[in-house]
């Protein structure tokens, strides 16, 4: 069974396990862990050690099935958490499955190997799940976190000195193509960039010129991918809803975009739609960006000409500020750097919340 | 006749005074202008030379009259852009004055010295917008922003060197006492913090006592001060709210505090009061800052023990996305550090808005 | 006659313009400025309003003849001030000559015709000051200076919506790729990179590629280029020595690389030289820049994984470091980023010595 | 026996222990480590991650009585690795010994209680050295490396909720009134800054005051100090040359101070007299901070003033490309703010050699 619920707990520090023992006094085994899902206060880009301490503190302790997916960055109001993906015996409406791919190698990060491997890896988990799910019901994907690596220095320079192809020389840049390969892995699997003109046409030519012209054409709602040195494979979670029983449900997950980092509109729809239900908010998922055209509505921004602080840093700060004032909480999981995974300056949102409270 | 109304234009650097231009084309004088209230996209810190750059091309070209306020820092969605405070020659509903203070000497910074010297500035004001008010009719004074100096290193060390009493040596320090005395001027000025006792505690003791242990005694709901080292006294705008005529009034203002750096229920409340009235936004004045607690409503947040980024460049990038969501416009005017202006934690907030169109 | 002194000053800040006063208190006419070379304490990349408003005050003051070049940035121990060429109706040993590029379109930014613009007019200056060397005597170029654009985001989202080719949607990175064509056109003019088939190797492929792949072939050992939002055209400043009649110098230049950002060796033997001549040092100019590499002498540097300073800012503080300690003296002109302008992960180096005393 | 060798290894990045495995092939124990000295590529500042990091996976292969000092910060050419201090079973001519103070409550971080605890454990370090150390023979101390604490906000809201005194409120200046007291501590030990007036007027006073008014005279010219989040008591490492038999010697330390940032002139001076001896550098371990007093040899730094940058990062940086330079080597310990450690803008500075080789 893949039925799972969610629970999320603040930590003091990046090194902080703490959660853990709260896990055991509610009566929950280690062993029920699918995933750890967290946000360390490091600064989400290439140097960001928190992640790397908490992946390091907290792999010892997990079960091996299960995965970390640690994103840095709490900017502004957000505040560092873990959130808990555990497995559930019973029915509960929300489904999780958690996959790695093979490792990506320095050489294809950003590529088409790596968009087909998460791919690949996709699918494998949305198999897996809907082989749990009884016959006749419809299984809903909200959300495909995806952790995926990045270059460092030290790599770009061994591809550089073997002659390999160099997608970028800039460290903080490979974060971006390397969760852009990721969100369209996951939109193939998804369906939802599934035209084969457009397969082609990506294959033909290289992601750079698609994220240079076609911005909006191969955009994933519902992915979420996150860049660190802290792997060298990707980690996968694939949330989803079950649908065929929505009386007994427990949790359940809510999917949409924000079209700018400022889409105040859709982020109150979609709770709007969880108060009717009388649900409760647990969790926030989001990404977020500095529009690459510059400006939010006509008006210019200035997240891509600061030298002091990168764009990742700034929306994650401005856009985690309005979710956190629409939902009265700090501690959710707003994510830096949408290529891909949502329009162009906006990004993808999901929410998972409580019913029949 | 000091009745006014704002206006604001984007602007496409520091350098950028087109908006003159624009003014023209619609038939507005330059000497009619009061005030040019900027947000430039610098750091908003102490090595801001965006707001020295805008006060260098802006002063030449303004009335000697005028006052500018530049306040740095655009960070997340916030769009650069400046505000005029336009003399109207006809009722608009809309008052303000403007005034400047003796010159700051450095080792007066942050004491009561500056506090008492923007008391004085600002109770001038308030008598000179009084006095051409008709008779019977009240003034509500909706925001007193101040615009105040800071200490370069340069000045520390002649005071050291003159054995001068040094409130603090770190220069990004200096700024937060700047605007703390700033607005105990402005709370006293408006009676907000008139009781004999507490005058007789902050003479007694410091400011920094006060910022230390009392922290929400003394703030100022209507106060909006920023520093800057571009400017040696202190340069105050009062705006206020003529109620004797409200059939014909064309622009109203309306202020509120944030509770927090969250507090998205205050602000929809004013903006529920501006529907209500058929009102439209034209320009939302803000504080902003890190909790000084290290929590937002028990969570904790990290950005006081960020050292890559300033806890102001944070707060401005959170608050100023929950407004610009709110209001879904980026040109708004929001300004770190809320040292004693509104609720520890959260800040004033004032709306100018449009009515009877 | 282009022959010329050297003379530098200290500024308080990026809007002090009080070495002009210093200047007519020793006798010296504005009108003898033949370019004001400064350092400004920006942050040296995109958003660096130092170095514009730097160029807002000095303009207006100078002849219009006159270039100037404000390069940010003043990490470590280096020091704001500014340097003037000065026009001598003597010999002093010394020459210069100052010229302009067209303006460079942003989509030309970067590329073959930004090379050729600015080696074109290298070619130029350097025709005039042979024109002004007696015959027989010959000149030897230490130094080109080129300051040159770089792109916006407004910049880059105007060429992405004109259908435009875009050499880079990164700001800083275009910062990079603007130093380097001006660096090959110095090359050029100067004939370091003179070979035919390395011009059609470059007209063939793409300066990226060159910067990819072969780092060590374009480079210019008497080039210093620095970007900045402040200009669209290109400044140039040639310094050279005329060794006619070496008796009676006042000033010379000597020239050379540093290997690598550590390179005492190099800087110290250019030293001895002038310690021979009894010379006494007036300015260093000086390139640096992270080793693209990664490493420096097979240890591993970390200024290319640094996501919150950029490694430009790394460069010159370190470099800077051991110049000012080697010559005793922080008002030296450091620029980061070396791309061409001497070996990869070193740079350019020159230095102006009074003679004679 | 407590003689000692120091050797160092580079590490790929904070959580690498390789080094571990280069020290067993060549057949060293890991029970003969004494101290691990690590430069760690944080910033170096409060949410410097990179020193946890290394911290928690060193420490569990660490024997328990060793001690770890991970000092953050590779600003510039400056290269992260670890230096093994190891213990030798014969004589060596370098000494070491290593030491815990108590745990230092968070409300006396920066007091006198802390600056006794650091003088009392180097005092139990010295006494067990002599204790080792052959009748008759001397002991020259070259250097105290501390580790100390820093307050996070988490702590100074506590102090503040239970009306503890605050030395600050600022995480990052908690770094550096712990830096003073630990090296007031250790000139205490060490009887650089012994007498008795002095220490009455330290505790009649506060060191706050010390530090603004008397910068020179408490300073220590062996003290090392650097502070951290991840340890709640001190780590103390002593280093002393016995001088009884310098025919046997295989490594000697020698000491200096640098008189500001840029005094190669000393550094110079110490590397002439180990080039006397044919000595060759293994390490050097030196303090580097932005001058208080805003100035170098009279000429403005703006270090203290960069609100994008704090000053340690500019003064490892700059410091760091000096020694790197003179040295050749970038795998170097170059710490930021050297309050009380040594002269005002300047630092301690100790060199490790081999000898005899």
């Amino acid at each position: 069974m893949v039925h799972v619920t969610i629970l999320k707990f603040p930590i003091s520090s990046p090194a902080d396990t703490s959660p853990l023992d709260r896990l055991k006094a509610i009566g929950t085994e280690t062993d029920d862990i699918l995933a750890v899902v967290g946000k360390t206060e490091g600064n989400g880009c290439v140097n960001d050690f928190s992640r790397t301490l908490a992946s390091a503190v907290w792999t010892p302790l997990l079960p091996k099935t299960a995965i970390t997916i640690f994103s840095g960055g709490t900017e502004g109001v957000l505040s560092p958490h873990v959130t808990f993906v555990l497995r559930h015996h019973e029915y509960t409406g929300l489904m999780a499955e958690v996959m790695h791919t093979e490792r990506i190698e320095p050489h294809n990060l950003g590529t088409l190997l790596q968009a087909e491997q998460v791919e690949r890896a996709t699918r494998r988990a949305q198999a897996a799940m809907r082989s749990n799910v009884a016959d006749g019901s419809e299984l809903c994907t909200n959300l495909v976190l995806v952790k995926c690596p990045l270059l460092t220095s030290t790599q770009i320079e061994r591809l550089r000195m073997g002659g390999m192809p160099l997608r970028t020389t800039d460290t903080y840049e490979s974060m971006a193509i390397s969760r852009h390969a990721s969100a369209l892995g996951v939109a193939w699997a998804l369906g939802e960039a599934a035209s084969p003109d457009l397969r082609g046409f990506v294959q033909g030519r290289d992601i750079e010129a698609i994220r240079a012209k076609k911005l909006d054409e191969v955009a994933c709602s519902r992915a979420s991918c996150s860049s660190g040195a802290e792997l060298d494979d990707c980690h996968i979670l694939v949330l989803a809803t079950s649908v065929n029983d929505p009386r007994y449900a427990v949790q359940k997950a809510i999917s949409g975009v924000m079209e700018d980092a400022i889409d105040a509109k859709s982020v109150m729809a979609l709770l709007k739609q969880i108060e009717d239900e009388e649900g409760e908010v647990i969790q926030v998922f989001a990404k977020a960006e500095a529009d690459p055209r510059g400006h939010i509505r006509d008006q210019r921004h200035t997240m891509n000409t600061d030298s002091d602080i990168h764009s990742t840093r700034h929306a994650r700060a401005a856009v985690g500020g309005l979710l956190a004032g629409l939902v009265g909480d700090t501690e959710i999981y707003v994510s830096g750097g949408a290529e891909g995974q949502g329009p162009p300056g906006g990004g993808s949102l999901c929410i998972v919340y409580a019913v029949g409270l």
